[in-house]
């Protein structure tokens, strides 16, 4: 697995238990998968002489992040790796541009879109979906960065005074009215088999996911397996191969794409205590062919709330208080430098009364993150 | 962690989760819990220079089995790190007539015994509890290992003219009829904290543990309480901290206590899917002192099959055909070199019908194994 992050870290556990030998390319000793994983190649994604050295030996290169360049994927394939999600399909998840080119293509329902290459051009796109609208880098954005509101030409023309990522365009899209966010997981592989996990709510702060909730509350049966549909479509023709995530905003009448991810995601976070199958065991599963697990939850409802970089640094120090107050709970960190924002480790409920597992999630976030002390 | 098994192996997901530095003192990189921790200590557990360069930096040392040597135990105390359990726990885990004595001390239900140093005084033993009777080495013994069931006077000579480990004895014991056999585990902290795990039954195959149905079915619950009794007692009583395993003879009317273990049991390894709290993480815990989770069970059932070696060297070649039978089973392999008899693997089914469990899980260690090939 390229990458050392948490989602390489979470998914030692399922190799481990698999007998599957895994190795991880991580650029330090102390990134959240280095510290757990024996296996570790140190080395930086886009440098190809280290990818490839990395991979030598592997059977199938898979990933923690979108972000290694298309070459080095097409150089690793002509050595004969396989490399799942394969590059093809992987720029969907690397380029907001191509992605929103290739799912009007295959059929899927998006959001108005235009790439703007001015100030000129997207003052056009705003004169036919109006103000506010969504500014986004076609590259590069993660976890709220890259993505604007612009509210008026003004802040247009300043946000676009910003510099681009390399290979980077600017995407114009109509600022969708949502009644909720959701994301529909599924796994494939090679052999095209393909589950699909329950449809979830995501609830993003400030561009962060905050919180997930699975199955989705509230949402009609028919829509949820619409949702699973579109997302069982685009990773079919995309030839996706793993874990993808498709990410829609609900309007209440229409379900649209707002992104996709080809790897675990943080709104599958859930599945590790809430599924028979995790997102990790079975992104493995998938991009070894093997045949996937049940994606069906094992309680009436999880709920994931994320652990922020708050004041707190030292945040194994909150075990006394978290555990005593909650035996149920599940928590993961993710060995990471505690910085404000940054997505540090999640906590998990699982059972049967939403509001109460909502709470008890919501009560060890906060106290993880400093936000209440009691 | 000293000693580099599965039992470390499975302990090292939920340090990971824990965001806990996870340390194993294994014999070589090749060892279960090597090949999928990132820092491991290469030694053997009863050289103390090893031991000790080991632990060094280590709050607390725990362990996989419990072979260290006690003065070494001592050393490590000596030195202020913790050890968990402690030395004057850990002797009744390391010697049966020990353990024995201590357990009658604490007014436990044990079948007769007696240390037996001659043919002779075993005969007399013979005398009063008749044949068969079982004899043990004291010390050493696993998975069948070092017990006897002594049919006759020939066959109990020929036993007796056999080797003792270092340090062992001849231990004669009243062979039980019992109805089932029981495991009840318990974790306790430090600071006095206990949970009791469901009891289960298990079944036994020449000596190894081949099947572990939780709960025990058709255990009439008070007798439950009463095995779960019975090890919070042992623990208190022992200082044990960790997870201890009280395996027990149910007579049908009583409940006699035959073997202790102090880390995590094979009996307990259906807890990682089928527990809120899986043993590992509890033990884990406990020796860090951390409040407790919750033992219980997340459905009605859970099945747990040992995968033994067999025929068959290669076990993730079985993958294909156990997943695509059935998505919902959770696979363990241990990274050992398959061996006739050894424990290589396990599988858990979780879920309502025990009847329908069983059949899930036998098909699936019998298909690892090579009894089946369909």
């Amino acid at each position: 697995m390229v990458g050392g992050g948490q989602l390489a870290r979470m998914s030692a556990a399922p190799a481990a238990a698999l007998g599957i030998d895994f190795r991880v390319l991580a650029t330090s000793r102390f990134e959240s998968a280095a510290q757990v994983v024996a296996d570790v190649a140190l080395g930086a994604h886009d440098d190809e002489h280290a990818v490839l050295e990395f991979a030598d030996g592997c059977d199938v290169v898979t990933f923690d992040h979108e972000h290694v360049p298309p070459p080095i994927l097409e150089k690793l394939e002509a050595r004969g790796i396989a490399v799942r999600p394969g590059p093809h399909a992987l720029i969907n998840a690397q380029d907001k541009a191509v992605m929103r080119r290739t799912l009007e293509g295959a059929g899927a329902p998006v959001p108005a879109w235009r790439v703007v290459e001015s100030v000129g051009a997207a003052e056009e796109f705003a004169e036919v979906v109006g103000y506010p609208f969504i500014l986004k880098t076609s590259r590069g954005g993660y976890d709220g960065k890259g993505v604007w509101r612009i509210e008026d030409r003004e802040q247009l023309a300043a946000v676009m005074t910003g510099e681009l990522p390399p290979g980077g365009q600017w995407l114009a899209e109509e600022a969708v009215p949502f009644v909720q966010e959701l994301s529909a997981q599924v796994a494939r592989s090679p052999s095209g088999q393909s589950v699909a996990y329950p449809v979830v709510r995501t609830v993003q702060s400030n561009g962060i996911c905050s919180e997930v909730v699975a199955p989705a509350p509230g949402l009609d049966p028919e829509r949820a397996v619409a949702a699973q549909r579109i997302a069982l479509q685009i990773a079919g023709s995309l030839n996706v191969t793993g874990m993808l995530a498709v990410e829609m905003f609900d309007t209440g009448e229409d379900l649209l794409v707002n992104e996709l991810a080809m790897r675990p995601h943080n709104s599958g976070h859930w599945s590790i205590e809430g599924a028979v199958t995790s997102q990790f065991e079975n992104h493995l599963r998938a991009v070894l062919d093997l045949p996937l697990g049940s994606p069906r939850l094992r309680a009436p409802a999880a709920v994931m709330m994320n652990i922020l970089g708050g004041d707190v640094g030292d945040l194994y120090s909150a075990y006394r208080h978290v555990f005593a107050r909650d035996p149920g709970l599940k928590v993961h960190l993710y060995g990471k430098e505690v910085r404000p924002g940054r997505k540090v480790g999640h906590v998990t409920a699982v059972g049967d009364d939403l509001e109460e597992l909502t709470m008890r999630a919501r009560h060890a976030a906060d106290y993880f993150m400093g936000v209440i002390d009691e």
